[in-house]
C-alpha cells in the first residue's frame, strides 16, 4: 500500500519525518505492507498522485493545489485523503472529491491540548484575566474578585474531541454542563444534552459559553448579534472552533458595553489578524494565534496513530473512524 | 464568651455581617454560648477590648491600631485574635500579643479559590499567555505552540492550604510535583518532599516554579537573583505568596533577557504597583491585583467555620488548629 506525505515547505515544528513514520509503524506491527514516500515540494503532488493509494497532506495543501483538480483521472488508485488537521471547512463543498475516495481529518489528536486550554480558557475568564490585561497596558492595579467555577452553568457547542474533552475538564471541576450539538446523544461529561435547534432556549442561562464546534453551512454566523444577547449580562465566552462562528463585531460592541463580561479566542477572521483591528483593543478580549489544539511534542505521532487505526478499520471493511461525511461536511 | 467582630470602614465585599454570623451559628449548633458584637468604627476597637474574650478582624486592622497597644491591660479577658486573613507577616514579630492570648489566622478559607487559580496559572505560564497579552499589546498575532502539563516538573515551595491545593490540581493534570517545605512530612499530592534548606539543588530542574509560603524573616528573599538564575532557561514562576519572597528586579532583569520563559505574580512590592513602575511593562509578566485566593460568596461563611472549629478545640483543651506559632511567625 503506497502513502504518499506531502509536507508544507518552509515548516519546521509538523512536518512528519521519516523518523516519525518508522515508528509509528512500530507501534502498530498489526498495519503491514506499508511503503511511505515523503516530499516538501509543492511540484511533486500531483504526479505523485498517480499510484498512491493514500495521500497524507494538510488542509492548506489541498486547498491550494488539489480541489480545482480532476482527481478521478489524476489519482486512480487513490482510496484516503488524510489531513493532519481537525477543521477541513476550507475544503467545503467536497464536490472534487471522488466517490471512491474518502476524506480524513485527525480528529482525536487534539483533545488533551485542546481541553487543557479550553479549562485554562474557564478559568481565566473566571478570574477576569482579559481585564486585568487590558489594566495591566494602562498600569491599573484594581482588585476584583472571583468565584470558583463549581456550581456555575458552562454551555458547550459541539462535543466533537475538543468540546468533550473540555466539557470533561468542566464537569471534574464542579460545573453544571450542558452541551449542545446536532443529534440528542447523550456525553458522559454533559448534565444535559440540548440540539442545535434548541440553542436559543439555553442561551439565557449560559453564564459560559463555549464554542467547539465545525464551521459548516449550517453554523456559519451561528452566534449572531440576536444570539450572543440572549445571553445573560455579564456572560463570558470562548471560542476554539472557528472565527465564522460569531458575529465578531457584535461580539465587540456588546464587550464594549459590558453586557458581555470576557472573551477569549484562538481564532479570528481574518488570520492572521492585521495590527490595526479593533479585536485587539476590545476591553475584556484576550485573543490566542490560533494555538490552542496543536502540541508540537505528541502531534505527529498522535495523527499517525489516527492514519493506522483508519487503515486497520479500511483493511477489516469496518467504518473509517475519522472519514468526512461529505453531506455533514465533518 | 463575647465575641467582637471589628470590620473596617468603607468596605462592600467581605465585611462579616449579622446575618452570616447567624447562619454559622445554625451551622454550628454545639457551639452554645455565644455573644457577637459588631462594629465598623475603629474608635470602637479598643474600648470594646475591655470584656471582649474573642476579637475577629482583619490584618490591616491589627496592624493599625493594635500592635502599638499594652494589650495586657486593655483587654485582660482576650483569649483569641482570629484574623480573616492568611497571610499575617505585617503583624511579625508577634511580640505585642499577650502570652495568655493565641493569634489566629484563616487558613483553609482560600484553599478551593487559590487552588484554581494555581493551575490557571500552570496552564497560562504553559500556553505562552503573559507573551500573548504582550503581543496584543503590539497587535502581532504569531503562534507560539505548547505542551500539555503531563509529565512536566512543578516545584511548589510551601504546602499549606495555598500551595497544597495547587500542588493537588497539578497532581491531578500528570505533573512531577515537587514540595518545599521547613521540615520532610509528606504530602499526599507530591511525588516527593525536599526540605526548605536543599531548595538549590531542586532548582535546576523546576521547569516550572510557584512561590506559596509564608512571608518570614526566614523566607524573606528567598528566591533571591542567585537561586532565580539556578532555575532552568525558560522556566516559569508563580508568586501567590508575598512580593517579597522573590527579588523583583532579579525577575524583571531575567524575564527582559529572555532567561526566564514567563512569571504570573498576583503579589507585588509595593501594592497597590504604581503606574510607572518597570513591572508592569516586563515581557512576558502578567499581573493580577492580589485577588487570587478571595472568592467573596464562600469567603466569611468559611472563615467562620474555621472560628467555630478553634472555639470548639479551646473548649475541648486541644490545640488550635489554626493557631500562629509566634517562633515560627506562621
Amino acid at each position: 500500500m503506497l502513502i504518499h506525505i506531502q509536507n508544507p515547505p518552509g515548516e519546521t515544528l509538523f512536518p512528519i519525518t521519516p523518523e516519525q513514520w518508522q515508528a509509528a509503524c512500530q507501534r502498530h506491527p498489526d498495519v503491514q505492507d506499508l511503503e511511505a514516500r515523503f516530499s516538501n515540494d509543492p511540484e511533486a503532488l500531483l504526479p505523485a498522485l498517480a499510484d498512491a493509494e493514500i495521500l497524507v497532506t494538510w488542509t492548506k495543501i489541498l486547498h491550494e493545489h488539489l480541489v480545482s483538480q480532476d482527481l478521478t483521472n489524476l489519482a486512480p488508485k487513490l482510496r484516503m485523503v488524510f489531513c493532519t488537521s481537525a477543521g477541513i471547512d476550507r475544503l467545503l463543498p467536497l464536490t472534487w472529491l471522488p466517490p471512491q475516495t474518502s476524506l480524513l481529518n485527525n480528529r482525536g489528536t487534539h483533545a488533551a491540548k485542546a481541553g487543557e486550554f479550553g479549562i485554562m480558557a474557564l478559568l481565566m475568564l473566571a478570574n477576569h484575566m482579559p481585564h486585568f490585561a487590558d489594566q495591566q497596558r494602562e498600569g491599573i492595579w484594581k482588585p476584583r474578585f472571583a468565584r470558583t467555577l463549581a456550581g456555575r452553568n458552562v454551555t458547550v457547542i459541539g462535543l466533537g474531541s475538543l468540546g468533550g474533552a473540555i466539557a470533561e475538564h468542566a464537569r471534574r471541576f464542579g460545573m453544571r454542563v450542558t452541551g449542545v450539538r446536532r443529534g440528542t446523544d447523550p456525553h458522559a461529561a454533559c448534565d444535559r444534552i440540548v440540539p442545535q435547534d434548541m440553542l436559543d432556549a439555553v442561551l439565557p442561562e449560559s453564564e459560559f459559553l463555549v464554542l467547539a464546534c465545525p464551521l459548516t453551512p449550517e453554523t456559519h454566523g451561528l452566534m449572531d448579534r440576536r444570539r450572543l444577547t440572549l445571553l445573560p449580562k455579564g456572560a463570558k465566552l470562548f471560542n476554539i472552533g472557528r472565527g465564522p462562528l460569531w458575529d465578531q463585531d457584535a461580539l465587540c460592541d456588546l464587550l464594549d458595553s459590558g453586557q458581555l463580561g470576557g472573551a477569549i479566542t484562538d481564532v479570528a477572521v481574518p488570520e492572521p489578524l492585521p495590527a490595526n483591528h479593533r479585536m485587539w483593543r476590545t476591553p475584556g478580549l484576550f485573543i490566542t494565534p490560533h494555538m490552542s489544539a496543536d502540541d508540537p511534542i505528541t502531534y505527529n505521532d498522535s495523527s499517525l496513530d489516527i492514519l493506522m487505526e483508519n487503515i486497520r478499520a479500511q483493511r477489516a471493511g469496518r467504518p473509517l473512524p475519522n472519514r468526512i461525511r461529505p453531506d455533514l461536511g465533518y
